[in-house]
């Protein structure tokens, strides 16, 4: 191989970062590129056209992921990396973005380079990573991961429209079909993935790039409190049945309890309350929010907390409580020998990674499926993300599409089951 | 007098209330008729027609207001009487109603008793009492008291317009002339309200009717939080500004320092959060309520404990922290003199009245700017009000009817200044 002629252009790269946040949605905030918009659309068919211009032969497939494949020296089961080019509402130029046009520099650089692997690669703009107005993250990796369910195709949005129907009338994607976007683990020797990594421990510990461990399982929760609406001014203080109060005690018991246990994050990011009039003591409120952590019995034993603090939170001031769990997915842990190889391709290049778990969701966890999978992250300033801040320094994304092209390279000698 | 031949006839009453029950909004809840509508509208063009029947000569003033006027036997100033017919949006069918129907049964039961009082007396139903899109409540009383301002017609709604085009566009009520409903002191020899409690301490005491003292004094507060909003998968908790929990901690204090001081009450009546979304540590949330008290000293204890409690709540997190006081009203105290007569009034219908501070707000702590001011309070079921669940029964609202006569004949012989 010629890793001394392999050159990272920045300049290149950086051009199409900036290319790719031209396509954003200009009623928004930030760079919002939602998925199942006109402008995630327009994305897609540009990854499409930048993918071909890197010598790519690519494909939308049945669930709109774009895919762009390198032939190898021989056939047999691919390499894959990728990431995603859609955003949050009011997010920014790099979540996701970074592993998609990471890739792409890194097929750049390796043809420049004269580096052909031994595998055929698989470069993937998947559809959908992002949380939609459904509820549902991973639309594409869960597709071809065989992780998406006939149930998912059923959720709903707040103005009842299904997932399914939305699909057909905005992104041109047959739920029929999606299904069959489904790979065969045989068809994956590897996948790795770079992103950048929404937090601040890299920047924190002054690294540059990080070997990501695993991905926290995340379990989801709403809790909804009923009371009693009253006067506010007629209603004796002992009197009440103030959801609020209670809702409020449930967020400052989940904050408590994440604080108290080290090992993972619980967060309250939502309460309404009904009528909410500042003249009417709240009847009901809802508390929405999620906890994380890479530890299964961290999740547990704060499950428990949290539904005890919500009975507790109730209970003194009569009001009915009931808590629900919509959404929960395990933690993924990333095998031993393939966070070796990806260890061994950050060290060659001359950086020292930080061991990192991921406190966000991936493709890469839905990819795991498939076959051996791992991630590389680059900073992220300041730990913002899903915000218009987002930043990361070109140096850093440099130093991991290099990493990339080391840790393909190093699975296309010894793939890693 | 023929106080032996007065007969206050529920069954008249009660087919007014259902009458007026009738003229409601079918799109909303409960018995809606929120000032600045169509159905307000009618529900006055209602009342005024009801008012002829009952003898009264009528008509609209400058801010709305239906006045319907009785001769005495002699000119001079007015005894007053009234309330107000519009409601909160998801209202009932007694708050308000029952004082303006109720004024009507006491003109009506005096009539067919032969009670001719000396002075002119004016039936008053005034316009908007509850508080309106644009945070102004007691409109109509105000505009008759002098208590209305310029600035409350430039006051905005959520959709930027004025108060002052919304009175023009929607209630035909001209805000160039309205502040000319102003009536002198010299016009008012006495005025008194029967209302419902809206609270439950009649029913708790087991009495049917209530000696007004006073009206609480209200000051509304909105406390602001500005945190950081920050992907809530990766943050670690020692590095989030949680705005939420910051609100939720002086929620929390609100509560308790109400509970912990006898003499007045108050409530956090709503929390909202942005962004909101469950995946994303609130980067803002704000924070409505108020509190209430007859006592000043109170008042002004509490507001300093809030204040503190604010500054505290935000500094633990980073948060920045405001809070502001956009409505301030004092508490009104109905003078001994008044309280002696209608103390007297209501022993003479055989029921011992239960000297009670009204928590909510009521046209007559306008109408006190003009002269002797008194309340009468008629039970509410399980203290329920502002709710399609406000009820009392017809026996006490017919006891309160008769009270309100005798307070009028006991104001006609001596008024109290």
């Amino acid at each position: 191989m010629n890793f001394d002629k392999l050159e990272i252009s920045a300049e290149r790269f950086s051009g199409d970062l900036t290319s790719l946040a031209e396509l954003v949605d200009d009623t928004r905030s930030g760079w919002t590129r939602t998925a199942l918009s006109e402008t995630e659309r327009a994305g897609r068919d540009w990854l499409m056209q930048r993918m071909r211009a890197a010598g790519l032969e690519v494909r939308f497939d049945v669930a709109g992921n774009v895919i762009g494949t390198l032939a190898g020296r021989h056939n047999g089961p691919y390499l894959v990396t990728g990431s995603h080019i859609d955003t949050v509402d009011g997010g920014g130029r790099y979540d996701g973005m970074a592993g998609v046009l990471g890739a792409i520099e890194a097929v750049e650089a390796m043809a420049e380079a004269g580096i052909k692997l031994e595998h055929p690669l698989r470069v993937v703009g998947f559809f959908g990573e992002e949380a939609n107005e459904f509820g549902l993250a991973h639309f594409g990796s869960r597709a071809i991961a065989g992780t998406l369910l006939q149930g998912h195709l059923a959720l709903t949005n707040s103005s009842g429209d299904t997932l399914a129907s939305a699909l057909a009338t905005r992104a041109d994607i047959d739920p029929e079909l999606c299904m069959q976007a489904r790979w065969s683990p045989s068809e994956v020797a590897a996948y790795v993935e770079l992103h950048i990594e929404q937090g601040p421990l890299l920047e924190h510990h002054g690294r540059s790039i990080g070997l990501v461990t695993g991905i926290a399982g995340a379990q989801r929760f709403v809790a909804s409190f009923l009371g009693r609406p009253d006067h506010a001014g007629t209603t004796p203080m002992d009197r009440r049945r103030d959801a609020l109060c209670a809702a409020a005690t449930l967020a400052l018991s989940v904050e408590h309890v994440a604080h108290d246990n080290p090992g993972g994050v619980a967060t309250v990011g939502n309460i309404t309350v009904t009528p909410g009039a500042s003249n009417v003591v709240p009847g009901y409120a809802e508390l929405a929010g999620d906890m994380r952590s890479i530890d299964p019995t961290w999740l547990s034993a704060r499950r428990e907390e949290i539904e005890a603090a919500a009975r507790e939170a109730g209970g003194d001031r009569f009001i009915q409580v009931s808590i629900a769990w919509p959404s929960v997915t395990d933690p993924v842990l990333f095998t031993d020998p393939v966070q070796r190889v990806i260890a061994s391709a950050i060290a060659a290049t001359g950086h020292d990674p930080l061991p990192i778990t991921s406190g966000a969701g991936h493709d890469a966890q839905e990819m795991a499926m498939l076959g051996p999978a791992g991630m590389i992250f680059v900073p992220s300033h300041d730990g913002r993300s899903h915000c218009p801040q987002e930043h990361t320094e070109l140096g850093d994304l440099t130093i991991g599409v290099r990493a990339l092209v080391e840790a393909l390279v190093a699975f296309d000698r010894s793939p890693t089951g």
